[in-house]
């Protein structure tokens, strides 16, 4: 059961000064000792630092998002508010707003993320209309533009929030009224042109809500048809405008819905072919959601590569223990440096960027716990970077894995792939040449020796 | 751990009586009253007894499998033997097969199945070659057709085994070494002509080890295409043959494999676009392998209806609080009934059936429960069936869908479908009629409840 | 993220007119044909039919609950409400709590369930302090008394919200600061004499923050003994106050809290064992916490019957695709039969109840669907208490397994049980007479076969 | 479908030369860089080195076990062996019994671990009755006291193997037939003194049938009440040997059995209770099986330690996206330090120690691969170790527990855990003094990115 109301005595802290760490954080290297003055500083994040010939802030592309850290108010589904930011209290909701952008982007400016990401509904409220929604949104976009330029903090990615709003609780794209996917459709509409003016790099979709509960009332080929007719809009909107960011698709097996369409990156691809986008529209990948449908985020990150998708990642880890979205702050060490390998054997993150998708536990009420979490975070990316980089320039495991596949550069090996052969003639050549292929050791465990070397 | 050794105090049963029943399983009506002289009967299978026009047979199809009733012995990870099926012991193998396949046979006639399905090594035992394995292979295919002569059991699918021999242990088409895939090609040439001969309906590929264990050692692209190679082969072959049957992908998340990448509806759909086989191969779903992708079965036949690809059924069911395949028969009546509902609406079961991919729990050692578990099953099915055709009959759930979507043949629904529609005029459209469209109950609670009333 | 703030147009219906039955649902028995006038009848439930030898509704004792159906606004982690129930608008709170408490009596009346069960927060809104909030509650209580008065419902169990308010964030009782535990003590006081004075059959106390989320912040060992002192001072109250009423604790494994102490039956009958309190205490299960924890629900009641402990049973379901907590209405046939087996097994419901902990769906807005949901599962429970009368009388079942079980009956058997028995004595009995037991099937399909026949 | 024969073609390689390498594994220090002459060296296991004021091979105690590297053949639920050890293959059990032991110390030697691990059937063959049986056992124990005598390989603990034989498919201790009780006991018996013969420091029970397929079939109260009598003769039993080792319970939910009555920590612990043995009995731990029940390995330990039957560690690793035991070797840094940091917390591993219960991936058929696994596994664990040191020698973690519950030191907090507060005083003080308990941060990401600055 969940009790929503804002609680009465709100703490209203004086503007501008939410955190008490005043200026960014420094790059001290891997000696910092902290201190009462510092008590945090970066060890690994030296952003300037090059790393297989580009500086490391361009390598990582990190972003804070809006979402967890500004909107999210410590809500579960059996407890109440427990954050209380002084801008979710009562008061002139746009107000409230700007407030929320100015503690939004200092925190940027502490931590020194490149980037931020954002829903519309995230940045102003809804107004009566979608006509005052947007007037609202355009305020802030106002406001964004001379923040975006006075710090130099970018856009990368904005999307809108089409789950929340009760209008979209049979979906949005998939709604069995036409009348909400018309709303959906000129609220995207409204977003994208905003990212396109803020120069976004990217623009998302996530459909938390593009999906079904029962199979009783619902008409799956018609929605899935629905769903593809609103990409399609999507990416001839974007062309229209000139619009250079990739548009990217949000994988999630479930949670909102019992059963999302867009499950992972497999069934977005053959979604995307379905409907002749594959070239068009690319992913956003999470590892909390990959989780959730039963893969690795190194599965997900390769595969993607693989069927030339590959678009951006949402930084945050899951609770194995857990079956729902904990959206934590990624801190395990090799896990992270094995997903930047597979992101630096995709050729990098591109476009994309990492953006923490990630929402501080419940208990961490402080205003400055939101910077240890972001901050700890890059760091511990950075560190992961490093060791990926390690693992790119020894060449080991990649040595390794061609070596293993070489006798596909054999002339059967190249017969096969070349289309040359058929189950005829190579039954022919098995029983002629009284072939019986004898297996090799595929060395799991030395690989992960050899991994743990570069730690 | 587990040791496998045959015990030497091995049961050898008189050939021909291996079961305590004789005589076919009657069909008696729902009024039936087990007695120590038919202890079973069926009370719905009624194989006669028209179902939506069709014979019931005809829109069940039923099929026994080979492996698990006649080649699983009750091994379990960390137990050995447990059947202890006097053709497991010690002797001549032909001979053992043989054996086998008269108890397979004669259960076939007691149970009255019409259908049967088996893999290569479930039937004949692996030679020194594939030149002897092949021989072996065809003595006992002139038995089966001598056999299927004479009980009138069709084949509904035959399959190779790819996955046991250690030969595959790191695939069989996504094997790092060719002669690998060179070895598989020439198996699945012979069963599938094997399968032709004997009048197959169908033929299925199964990809248990088609996958990997870990992307250390693994190159996930280049396997890919392997099996893209592979499976285009196959339908070459099954052309120039003159093959009619479907071939038949079945898709499974993981085990044996880690990640396997025949995972499932979504990822298959997917793999056959990206090789353009969409129209060629469609795909045999089971409920334990829809369970280990986090699906529910009716979504996977629903999603492989909607795609075009829904080929046929395994028919058991998985243990949710397990985490492996369990393979049990089906025994939930109301799951089944939605399941069979999924299927009449996905236009029946085609050229398909559903195959009894079950097996007996490692304690069901006497001969006599392949006999219980297998009609029992089957008479839940046929009853489940009969609740499927009072669904589709009275059309009250059909008619709530329809009602529910009706909006989309209204001018705007269609406009959009039909790709009339933009963002822009959509968004100007919302703004124009300041439309707030309003949500409506979608009702599960009720249409849960009209379920139960067909029960 | 969610949104939570209540939409502005709220829809006030007329008090007393919230749904549009009017009249108490009948029992029509099975041949029950819906008209427009009588949409639905019992057809199962007839309250007053014996089945062994007890009223129907006493062998049930069917609850709906406050939390859920009046409280619950359809908000999920994505979602902002979607029920939009009169009394959750603005407006004087406890003028909303009476709103709320007319119609919530009104439900009962309608699908005539005879008890019902509530946290204090669900009844009325917390006060500016604890004193505050006691005076509200009482004020409800009063109304409680004559609304139970005028139509015999009873109270199944009242229990205090230890969860929603960000006090407990850090737990209730196990909160380190005992300052919390002193409030969370107060609270229940005041509840257990509330329940005690409205003649509560039951206390129950979920611990949803009792619990940790990381064990670097936590002194589990130290959180243990706070936890069992706090059941204690319960426990000596309700001896104090001379409540006779059960002491019930629901045991669930996770949700909120990463990882909760009340983990499943075994672990708190561990609990209650440490304490010495397991004569004292009983539990409240519920299917859906069953399963979070890897348990069937039979299990648990099975468990807890062994153990003595078992008191009540909240009566929903989980959905086993998805990781958390679903409260569904219960809607599969013989599932709730064999949970009712299991009841029947266990000697019956006995002061516990049934109670609905579930909920609708979000989408389920029409204010009928309350009506829909509750009438649909009392007579889904019913029918499946029928089929456990079956069952029972029958007594197939009960007899396989007395015979399974009989050589403990045999002069080893007892020997064994009775303590006359070393390890020496029995390896020189298995030496002395070659002892070489042979396994027995099973027979666990024939079994499951057997459970059908009765459905 | 498991096929099971041991392949004809066994490669047989010379005694004595089963890996590549010829000399125990030297520690070289972080620096190592490995050569063609010498592949491997530890860099940080450096046994004498001390921790926390003891040798580092002391504070871990690892130990080999027999079954995974020298019983198992790589097969799995769908594939055949594929390691083909020489003494897997066709020959006189006892000659191949003596082989394979000359290999297992070969191992140990090679690898340097101080202990091995064994069931009765993992290292002599089971015989045609339990006498032969404990014959050759006994012969095979002669030559591990001269092995262990030669080497100073000591037993960490031996098990007998109750669940691979069909006598056991129903249960040992739980089994419906008495005898199998009495021939389980007298298998106990005699591995239970061999191993106190062989001065193991400790006798483990692992109960992987003790636990049941379908309550259908099962008296579960009465199964508990015969399980807790085996366990009470083990108890009896070696206090009359005067065996000083612990007695030691491998807790693991599920598999082979569908539910097992070992479930968790918190299970066993209250089944001790309920047999009086919870000062007699502590627990073998395993990460994997922690992951089955739905727990971290941390929080086992945690909870044993806690209730004080904390005793020994299986140290594996199991894939949390597969639901089955997959027993894999550590390899991940950080979690394994944090659960060596609990093992520290807990007062070290005492008579236990850090068994290696962890198999090779079925694809990995070098002989060597087995050297690689185990030295890589506690070159892991030894660096994990001295992480785990920092983080006790810094103190910082601890420091920040103990403050968050200092004010159980207060007066209020003493008094309420001393006992000598009620509901009725504790509600009293919370009204008087108006208390309303302000939340602290938890700083959950400040604590997890302290531990990732020991790393």
């Amino acid at each position: 059961m969940t009790q929503t109301l804002v609680p009465a005595s709100m703490d209203t802290a004086p503007r501008g000064a939410y955190f008490s760490f005043r200026e960014p954080l420094a790059f001290r290297g891997e000696g910092f000792v902290p201190t009462a003055e510092e008590p945090f500083a970066y060890r690994f994040y030296d952003k300037n630092r090059l790393v297989l010939g580009r500086r490391m802030e361009d390598q990582l592309r990190f972003a804070a998002c809006y979402w967890h850290s500004f909107v999210g108010d410590g809500t579960d589904p059996f407890g109440d508010a427990s954050f209380l930011r002084p801008w979710h209290g009562a008061g002139d909701p746009m107000a409230q707003a700007l407030h929320k952008a100015d503690v939004a982007f200092d925190l940027f400016r502490l931590i020194g993320t490149p980037f931020f990401t954002f829903h519309d509904r995230d940045v102003a409220p809804e107004g009566a209309t979608l006509r005052e929604s947007n007037e609202r949104l355009r305020r802030i976009e106002a406001v964004f533009e001379r923040k975006m330029d006075q710090t130099g903090v970018k856009l990368l990615w904005g999307t809108a929030n089409l789950f929340s709003n009760r209008r979209y609780m049979a979906g949005a794209a998939t709604n069995p009224d036409p009348d909400v996917f018309a709303y959906a459709a000129a609220q995207v509409k409204n977003v994208l042109e905003m990212t396109h003016r803020l120069g976004g790099h990217n623009y998302v979709l996530w459909g938390g809500r593009e999906g079904y509960e029962t199979l009783l009332n619902t008409d799956l080929k018609r929605e899935l048809a629905q769903l593809g007719r609103f990409l399609n809009l999507v990416v001839e909107h974007k062309h229209k405008i000139g619009f250079k960011g990739q548009i990217l698709i949000e994988p999630k097996p479930a949670e909102p819905t019992k059963h999302q369409y867009d499950h992972d990156v497999a069934t977005v691809y053959g979604f995307l072919k379905a409907n002749g986008l594959e070239t068009e529209v690319k992913l956003n990948l999470e590892q909390n959601h990959a989780l959730l449908a039963g893969h690795n985020f190194e599965h997900e990150i390769a595969l993607a590569s693989a069927l030339g998708i590959f678009g951006s990642i949402d930084m945050n880890r899951g609770d194995e223990m857990l079956g729902w979205d904990t959206d934590q702050f990624p801190n395990n060490l090799p896990q992270v440096a094995l997903t930047l390998y597979e992101v630096l054997k995709a050729g990098g993150i591109g476009q994309g960027g990492l953006n923490f998708d990630a929402k501080l536990r419940r208990q961490s009420i402080d205003p400055d716990d939101l910077v240890w979490a972001h901050a700890s975070a890059m760091d511990l990316c950075a560190r992961a970077l490093l060791v990926a980089e390690k693992m790119v320039q020894d060449g080991a495991l990649q040595r390794h894995v061609q070596t293993r596949y070489q006798g596909w550069d054999s002339p059967r090996g190249r017969a096969i792939l070349q289309g040359e052969c058929s189950l005829e003639t190579l039954a022919r050549d098995v029983e002629a040449e009284g072939l019986e292929p004898q297996p090799r050791s595929s060395q799991q465990e030395r690989l992960e020796h050899l991994v743990n070397g570069y730690i």
